[in-house]
C-alpha cells in the first residue's frame, strides 16, 4: 500500500474560522479526516501535516522522500514568494499536486504568481475542500499509472 | 436532469495528434465519451462542443443559459486573450470550471495568465484527460450545492 | 442620403440581460431601433450589425467602404485585443466614433487600453444607451463637415 | 432650474490661437456663448471658468456644491497627473462628465491615462468643440434622471 | 516657546463632509482647534493653514523657516505627485512629519507611493484625526530633542 | 510533387487598395497569381487561402497536415495576439515561414512582437510583395533539405 | 482590561547594538519595558514577543485572538516579502497597528513596499522608538472607540 | 531691441541659502542682476520673474507670446511632471531654452525626465548659474538666426 | 554595374565552427563565395567586409557612400545594442538589408530587438545562408527599381 | 586562533541527492569535512551548520557575533527572498562571502537577483563544491588583513 | 596655458552630410576649426579627436590624464550604452562636459538615457555647433574656479 | 602543459591609479605577474592581455581556441552590454570563469547583469586581486577534470 503526503502552510489551522467567505466553513481537522477516508477509498495510506514554519514543512517534504509516493501541498501564502519550498519540491522529486481552495487566480495580482506550481504536476485551485479529494484523488491516478 | 456544456476551445480537435509528449495522446473524441458516461454517473447530461472560432464558442456559451446549469472549458489558446470569452461567461452567469490538460503555469510566460480565471469558480490544470473528469465531477457539486 | 454602419462587437446581443448595473437594462433592440429614428432625423440612413465573431466584424467593415460614409463602433472586448479590427478600421478610412456603454477608464486595469482609438475620431465612454445616440449625432457632423 | 459648472483647465484660454490643428480654430469665448444657449435649449443655466491654476479649479468645484446639480470638465494637461482635481470631484459627489478637444488617446503615451476619468460618469473625446455641447447633452441627461 | 506649522493640503477643507467613510466625520476646524489645544499642553505654539494651491502651501513653508521650529504636514493628493512640494521641505531643511488620515499603502496603487516621505523624519497614516496629534506630539520630541 | 500552402490573414483581401504607401498597390489576386507561376517555376503546387476568420485560418491549417508540405503565411494583424494559431501551427508540424509586407520593426510598438515568429523556420519583412516571392523559395528549399 | 500583543520581527533583538545610525541605541528590552509602563497608564496590560522565526509570530499572532484585543507590530524584514504574516493578520481579525524604527520610505526601493501595510489599521515610520509608545496610544484609541 | 523672458519655478527663490552644496551659493537676485547686464551686452532685454505657482508660471507665459521674442526657463521641481506647463510653451510657441542648475541626469532617477525638454530647442543642466548666462546666449543666437 | 557592399559583424568569421547547430556548417568564406557568384547572376559586383570590430564596420559603412548602391549586413551581436552602427545606417541613407542566419526572435529575449531593424528596407531571418542570397536579390531589386 | 561560521541555508541537506547534474554529487558532510580540513590549513577553526529554517540560520549569525571573525554562506532558496537574512548579515557586521554551487546567473530569471549580495565582501557561483574551499580561503585573507 | 580635449564619437565626421535636418550643416572640420579659435580667446589649446571605435575613444581619454585639464565630449551614439566609456572618464577623474548637438531628449526613447551624464559636470544639448563653444567656455570656467 | 588566456577588458589598464577606494591599489602589471607566478605553480602556463577595444579582445578570444584550454576574463564595463563578446565565449567553446574585483551586485543597478555570466562556468565577484588568483585556480580545477 503507497503512502501519500498531505502538507497544509501557514495559517491553514484557522481554516472554519478565518474569513469563511473565502475559506469555507469546514475545519481543517474535518478535511484532513475526509482525506483520510479517501485515501483508504483510493487504496492508500494519506498522513497529514500543518504549519506555520517553512522550515518545519521543508523538513516534512525531505522526511517525505524515504516513505511517500506523492505529495498534496496547499502551500498557504507560501505559495507567492517560497523558492526554499519549492527547491524542496524539485529536489525530493515526488510527484506533487498542488491544491488551493480559493481561485488564487481571481484575488490580488501578488497572489496570482504561484512559484510553486512550476514543480508540480497540476494543480486545482477555486474548488474548496472538495479541491482537496479531486487532488487525492489525481494524485492516486498518477502515481499508480506507469509513465503518462 | 440537469445539463452541463463541455466546450473545447482552438487546436483540441488535433488531441491525440498534435504535441503527445505535452497533450497525452487520448483523443477529444474519446474524452468526450468519457464525459458523457462519467455524466451519467453523475446524474447530468452532457453535451460537448470544440470549435477554432472563438465567435462559435461565444455563440454556444449564450445559447447555453437557455439549457445548461453550469459549463466546463477548456478555452486553449484563447485563454491568455480573449476578453470576449471572458465577458461572455461573465454575461452568461452560469457556475463555470477552467480544465487545462497541460500545466500552463509551468509553460511559456505568456501562458500563465489567464484571461478566464477570474471569471470562474475554479481550475484544474496539468492532469491530462483525467481533469475533465475532475472539473465535470466539481461542476456538478457545484450546481447541486444550494449556496458554498 | 448618407448611410452609416453601426457595429457592436461581441457580447452586445446579451444587453439588457446581461450584468444591468453594468450596461443597463435596454435590449440592442431597442438601442437599433432608436438609432434608426435618430438617423432618420438626422438625415442619415442607419444600418446595424452584431456578431461575436471577429472575422465577421471585419468582413461588414470590408464591405462598408461601397456604401457607407461613417461608421460608428462598440467593439465590446475586441477594444482591448484586436489589431485586425483596428487595422480593418485604418484600410477601410472611413471617419469611425468609438462608443463605450460603461466608463472602460474606471473598472480592469485591462480595459484601460483602446487598441481602437488611435484609428478612430473620438470616443464617447459611460454614457449608456444615450453614448450611442451622441455618437451617431457627431458622426453625422463629422460626415457633412467639409475638412475640420 | 438646474445649474451646471463647466470648468476649463490650464491653456483652454488660448483655444483658437495655440495648435489650432489639434484643438480647432474655435475661440474658448465662443464655446462658452454656445455652452450657455444649448443650456438654455436643455433648461440649464450654464457658468464657465477658466483658469490655469490648480488650486482656483478645486476651489471651484468646491463652490459648487452648494449651486449646480454637475459638472463639464476639460482638466486640459491637468487630466494626466492631478490627483488633488480627481479627490476633488470625488469629495464633492456632483456628477460629471470629461471632454477632451482632440483624441487623447491617440497622441503621446503620457496623455493616455486619464486621473480623472475614474471619478466621472463618462468621457467624450476627440469631437472638438462639438464635444462640449454632446457632454452638456449627456450631462443634463445624467441630473434629470432618477437612477439609471 | 517653540512654534510649528500645520499645512493642510487640497481638499482637506472638505473634511467631515468629504467621503466620511474613508476620512472621518470631524471638520478640519476642530481638528485644528484640538491641535491648537495639544500645543499648549505641549509647550509649542500652533499655527495652521489650508490651501487647494500647491503654490501657497510652497509660500507658506518657505516663510515658515523664519519662525517655526517644525513642520506637520498632509498634502492630500499632492503627495503622490508634487516634486516642488517635496523640495520646499528639503529647501527649508525643518523637521517635518507627514500624517495622512487614511492608510495610503491600502488604497489605490497610485497613492501608495508618496514623494514627500523621504524627505520627512516619518509619517504616520491611517489613524484619523488622532494621528494629527500623535504626529504633533512627535515632532515636538523631534524638536526638542538635541541630536537623536 | 509537393503542395504548399499559403495563408494570408485579415485584411490582406484589401491589399493594393488599402494604405498603399504602407502595404504596396500590387493587389492580393496579383500576388496570388504570381506565386502560383513561382511554385510551377520551383516545382511545387501552391494553394492559397486569404480569411479576416482566425477560426478558418485555423481550419486551413489543421486541414494542410493531410496534403502540405509546407506553409507560407502572413498573419496580418493576428500576428502580435494570436496563441489559437501560433499552436495551430506549432500542432500540425509542417515547416512554416512567415511573411510581412511591411518592415513590422520599423512601426509602432506593439507590432514589434510576433506571437508566430517562434514557431516558424524564420520570417521575411519589409520586402513588399517579393517577399513572398522570396519566402516560397526559402520554403521550396526547406522542404526539399533532408535535414538542415 | 484589555490585553495587548506587541510583535517584533527578525533581527529586533539586535536593538541599541546593531546599526544604531538607523535604528537608535535603545535595547528592545528598554523598549519593551516603557511600553509596559505606557500600558499601565493607558490601562491595557501588554505582552511583548521577539522571533527570529516567521513561524514562531504566525504561532503568536494565531494565539492572540483568545487572549488580545489589539496588535502592535514590527515586522522587520517580513515587512515586504511575507504573505503568511499577512495572511494571519487577516485571519486572526483583531485591530493591527504597524511599527517602523526608520523611515523605510527613505530606504532602499524594497523597503518602500509593505504587504502588512494593507492589512492594517494604519503605520507609524520614521519616529524610533517612540513610534512604538504612539502606536500603543492609537491602538488603546482604536479597541476603545465602538466603531469610527 | 527684442525682449527675452526668464522664469524661474517653484524653490528657486531659496537660491544661496537652500542646499548651496547642490545649488550653489548665489542668490537669485544677483543671478537675475546679470542676466539683466549679460542681456544688456547681447542687445536684449531680459525680464525676470520666479514663483512657486505653477499657474503663474502659465499666465506669464501666455503673456509673453504679446511681447517677448524666446524664452528662458528653469522649472525646478515642475520639470518632471507638468504637462500644464509643457503645453503652455508649446502652445505659445516661442522658442525655449531649459536651464538646471544642477546636473538633474546625475540625481534621483524621478528626476531624469523632463517633461518640459520635448518643447524646447535645448537644454543646459549642470553649470551653476553660469549655465543661464550661456542659455541666454544661446537662446539670443536662436531668436536672431532666420532659419538654422 | 552597381556595387553592393555585404558586411559581416562579429564572430560571423567562425561559422561553420561555431554551434553548427544554431548557425549552420558552411564557413564564411563559401557564404562569401556564392553571394560573388549570385551578384554576377543579377548584374552587380558583390564586396564583402567582416570585423570584429563595431568602429571598422562603421567605417566601411562610411567609405560605402562614395562605391555602393546598398547594403546587406548581418551585424551579430552588435544587432540589439549598437546605436552608433544604427546611426552609421542612417546616415549613409543607402537602402539597406538586415539579415539573420539563426531566428532571432525565437531565442533569448535580448536577442528580440534590433536596433538595426527601424532603419533598414527589411529583414531576413533563420533561413540560415540561404537568406544571405535571398537578402542579396531582395536589394538588387530594392536598388533597381524605380520608387517603391 | 580565529573562528569562521560556515551556514547552509534550505536544501542543502540534500545535497549529493538532490538533482546531482544541478548541485554535484558530493554529500554536505563531505563538504564539511573539507571545509574543516581545509580551516586547518589556513589557521582558522571552522565551525558548520546547516538548516531548512531562516530563523534558525539568523539566530546563529546573531550568535556567530560573539565567536566568529567570518562569515561563508550558502543562502540557498533563500538568496533571492530573505530580507531578514540580508539585515541580520549587516546587523552582526561580520565580513560575509556568499557561496553558490551552481551559476544562479544562467538559471530561471528568478535566480539572479540575491538579496544577500549586496551586505556581503564578495560572491562565489558557479564551481561547485570547490567553491566553497575558495571561498574560505577568500574570507581568511579578508578577516587576516587590516583594511583592504 | 591649460589644455583641453574635445572627444568627437562615432558618426560625427559625416556632419555637415548626415541628416542636416537633424545635426545641422557645418563640417566637422569647421567646427574644430571654431573650437580653436575659441580656445584661443579663452586662453586655453584645444585639441580636437574623432573616431567611431569606442576604443580608441577611450584610450585617448586614458592619455589625456597626463596633458589635458579637462574635457569636451560628444560621444554621439555611445551616450546612451557605453559603460566602458562611462568608467573611461570616472576613472581619468578630469572635468567632463558633454555636448549634443540635437536634443536627444525630444527623440527616440532610447536616446533620452545617458550613461555618460551621471560622471560629467553638465550636458548642453539641442543647440547645434553653438553647443559646443558654449561647453568649451563653461569648462574653461570650470578649470579655472579654485572650487565651486 | 596547458595554457591559459587571462583578458582584462577596458580600463583595467588603469588599476592602481583609477578609483582605489573601488578597485584596490595593486597596479595590472603587478596582477599579471602574480597570475604568471600562480599559473607556474599550478602547471599551467598563463598569458594576458588587456584591451579597450571591444573587437581587440574578440579577436584574441578566437585566436584563443587554437593554444587555450580556458579563459580567466574581467570584462570590465562590457560585462553588462557586450552580446558580442558573450557570443565569442559561447562560440568558442572554452571553459571561461568571470571575475571582477569589485562586488557588482552592491553597486548601480545597471552593472547587476551580466551578459557574460550565462555562458560562463561560474563567477568570482568582490575580492579584488585575490579574486583573479582563486579564478585561476578554480580553472585549472575545471581543466584538469574529465567531465564534473
Amino acid at each position: 500500500m503507497k503512502n501519500v503526503l498531505v502538507l497544509h502552510g501557514p495559517n491553514l489551522n484557522l481554516l472554519g474560522e478565518r474569513q469563511p467567505e473565502v475559506y469555507g466553513s469546514m475545519t481543517l481537522e474535518e478535511i484532513d479526516r475526509r482525506l483520510v477516508l479517501e485515501g483508504d477509498q483510493l487504496g492508500v495510506k494519506v498522513r497529514t501535516f500543518q504549519s506555520n514554519h517553512e522550515g518545519a514543512l521543508i523538513d516534512q517534504l525531505h522526511e517525505a522522500r524515504n516513505w511517500a509516493a506523492g505529495i498534496l501541498i496547499n502551500p498557504g501564502g507560501l505559495t507567492h514568494s517560497s523558492i526554499s519550498l519549492r527547491d524542496a519540491i524539485a529536489g525530493v522529486g515526488l510527484p506533487t499536486i498542488e491544491v488551493h481552495l480559493s481561485n488564487i487566480y481571481a484575488r490580488e495580482s501578488f497572489r496570482r504568481r504561484s512559484r510553486i506550481a512550476e514543480v508540480c504536476v497540476g494543480s486545482i485551485t477555486g474548488l474548496g475542500w472538495r479541491g482537496y479529494l479531486l487532488g487525492l484523488s489525481a494524485l492516486v491516478d498518477q502515481i499508480s499509472t506507469p509513465a503518462n
